[in-house]
């Protein structure tokens, strides 16, 4: 499994992945799903992704190496002129291996399980936040809606449900994502560290900061164990109810039903 | 979709289901999904459901009516001798429907979607808490692993597993079942109030509080607001990472992967 989560702000992007692949609960591995591009001034990019390795790696090399837009003009993440091109030719890219792999995989019973994530921001456009589904479709975060999680989304939901909002520093929402990381590795043991970070500010075209966080980085240690600490006080604080001895169900005898 | 928690605790049970189903978005319905069979002194039980409606009606219907135990014996809720054998009855209620329905659900390509929690106490027997699947068979809550849900369990599971414990009270407990059931509310549309709860003090053999929980309900009401308060209090307490400008993470280049 995977996490990856993409928060779009108005002050810049915060993109976080975690690094855990699985075959089975006995066949795990680290990869990294995180793929920055950088030229500094020109184009920053980063690029997520979640679903069979085998697949996603296809899609990464094709986006690197490049895909011809049917008149002999090859063009690859560091070539393309905006996000919407960029999330366009991650969209060929999958619908590529999806004609090269599909049938195949089809014919083994493996679904066609692929998603990313591309958030970035290229010289003289807007940065934009993208999700590309199989199917090479996509979709992009709004002011409204600004995050976007691919792989296991559940766990790690309901704080950024709570507390997110458009306007907020990019440093607060640094660590709304490190809790929801932290939520989705406390129950999902096919999500592991070490994560990838990446944070740009909006029209910096240069990244702000990118950080490899280890199962022994001392700051994330320690917002996990704050987190859990002010979680059980904020449980314990919550007052008793009121409803005495309440007695509003029916009970079922052997008549009723 | 559903959610369904049982809580079993030093102390007693804590049995917690929301009420609404759907087929599909634009088709839902408010149904109990928790049964409550007590006899004062005898027995309570608790049983709640997840899954195809059908199906959990026609086990219900079983479960009520009675099941020939194959002796010409008929055995009910109401009068099975043992918790363990409430399950196992629980369970062959499941296997009458599938072999009762199961291959004109497959014809048209409906999976056989059911899944139980049952707990309560016998006189002179444990108390017990079990989850009975769709094949009819079951497992038990433990002392390690002191809660069970059914239905849409990703959203509210983060919370119990950093704060529940065995030892804890029954009024502690029914505070973090109400919050597990905020963050599944919030989060799937397809879970709905009213809520139902069931508190049974261990030992006792009658309900300690049964509780249709609504929409104005005042006191779920306010911990729904003072948590999501806390919630917020508790992210805006942390520390601002310590990374500076960290840059570990590879650029990828035209040659690189």
């Amino acid at each position: 499994m995977t996490y990856c989560v993409g928060l779009a702000l108005a002050q810049g992007l915060v993109m976080l992945a975690d690094t855990r692949t699985s075959a089975g609960s006995d066949n795990i591995s680290s990869f990294s799903k995180l793929f920055l591009f950088e030229e500094p001034g020109e184009r920053v990019v980063t690029l997520m992704c979640a679903g069979n390795l085998a697949i996603t790696q296809s899609a990464m090399n094709l986006l690197v190496e490049g895909i011809d837009d049917g008149t002999g003009n090859v063009e690859t993440i560091l070539t393309v002129p905006s996000m919407f091109k960029a999330a366009q030719l991650t969209g060929r890219a999958v619908r590529a291996v999806y004609e090269a792999d599909g049938a195949a995989l089809k014919a083994h019973d493996f679904s066609f399980d692929v998603s990313f994530l591309i958030g970035g921001q290229i010289k003289d456009r807007r940065m934009r936040l993208f999700q590309v589904y199989a199917a090479g479709n996509f979709i992009e975060a709004t002011a409204e809606t600004p995050y976007l999680q691919i792989g296991e989304r559940k766990y790690g939901k309901p704080i950024l449900d709570r507390a997110l909002r458009h306007d907020m520093s990019l440093t607060g929402a640094v660590k709304l994502a490190l809790v929801s990381l932290d939520s989705t590795l406390r129950s999902n043991l096919t999500v592991g560290l070490p994560a990838e970070l990446v944070v740009y500010q909006r029209d910096s075209l240069k990244v702000a900061l990118s950080r490899r966080i280890t199962a022994d980085d001392a700051y994330f240690n320690h917002i996990r164990q704050q987190w859990s600490e002010s979680l059980r006080e904020a449980y314990r604080a919550l007052p008793d109810p009121d409803w005495g001895d309440a007695n509003d169900l029916p009970r079922v005898t052997g008549d009723r039903i």
